[in-house]
């Protein structure tokens, strides 16, 4: 997996446990997603703008370790399980500076088509970008 | 004002101090002011899909006292300053069954065209409508 | 599975392609399980003043059909895999009044110690509450 | 005012009308004075962590311009009104690269004793802290 961003937990992510709120992971994740795309050379709005939407059709999330407030955390992803229309991207969620372990999950994506969520198969020019893109990060 | 609808403090709307966060504020506002519409003839839906969007120009929250995960809520709205193409609603939240005053608020809309957002009038139907409720209301 | 609870879809629920965004579904999911706990004769904040949180270890969520603004669902759940330390609850979101299943899930929860966030049993009134709701769901 | 961080617009911020939705403008005001103060010297953790909470008690946000998933924000703000125990924080948010302001607004805050939630004089080493930081900006 590649690190894509750094992210600061904002006490609105937080919940009356004092730590951050189980959903918000899901946010995290699609911060991640988007960041990992901009890095790999296609931003998430040209995609959409291609008429291209890359629905989510299942999401999970493990809980590590919990964060608070104020907490820097790494984001990681790479793309999985690479088909005609369909593809995952798995995470993991690390606290710095001491690098725990706090989140990990997966989000399984189909291609749809814009206007009338109907599937897709993935653009040509995106899956070139991804096979470089993770080939480039395993070596 | 018109108690619209009463809601629920979900976990998930509090934060580390253990109280609702002041963003969510604004969330419940929202719901006042979609059932307000709902109760009085036209829901947004409708508005919206009639091409006008009443967007906000500015927002008020003044927090009286801290609501807590659980927290049974009544809100309560009413539109104001009602003009050619803009109007506001103004809201209450109060904690059930205690009554006490948790936080008052103003939101200000233009009527704007859904596709250009350019300001245009309110619809006349809409305006009749808010007329004849808000006429009721202060009896 | 028992309805424990109807839900309208907000505004700030959805995202840019005009659906729910995919993280609120964690939102519902969490209102679900705390009028399912409330039903059963515990609410969630008496269970954390006996000292002991239900925290999430993982989350699952598929997603079947888009909800949109305004779009009235109904959350339905139960209590799955009961052990001495750890349980989970299984969700649907049906949308009314057409029915359509709208997305499905599952949360996996350990008891934990509120203060030192270490597993602890399943308070007994809590377990017994459980086996006579989800005996009576099944009949 | 002092730009105090850059922020991306996330998916999961924007709402139906494909706009990022009102009230997260107040998630970003508050990742922008916890930002200001840790460049001040003093974290929010930190000012928590010694008994007292920058309690909001009124929230404004004037909308000037839409924004949108995936632009980048800059926050500025500065304090305002500084008294014994109360203070406000004022706000701007402009869009990068070109700058246009989408939107501006003010909190006013109460120092509070985390315990019992009454009001208690700010604390005298983040007041020094605040007028020196302030004083710097203006020059």
């Amino acid at each position: 997996m590649r690190v894509v961003a750094e992210l600061r937990v904002r006490y609105g992510d937080t919940d009356a446990a004092g730590l951050v709120y189980y959903a918000n992971y899901l946010r995290y994740f699609e911060a991640a997603r988007v960041e990992y795309l901009r890095q790999l050379g296609q931003t998430y709005r040209e995609i959409e703008a291609g008429g291209v939407v890359l629905a989510v059709t299942q999401a999970i999330c493990r809980y590590h370790a919990p964060a608070r407030f104020d907490d820097l955390l790494a984001l990681s992803c790479r793309i999985a399980d690479l088909r005609r229309a369909s593809f995952a991207f798995e995470y993991e969620i690390h606290r710095l500076p001491d690098g725990a372990l706090i989140a990990s999950g997966r989000t399984e994506h189909a291609c749809v088509d814009r206007e009338t969520l109907r599937p897709v198969r993935m653009p040509e020019p995106l899956r070139a970008l991804v096979a470089a893109f993770e080939t480039g990060s395993s070596r």
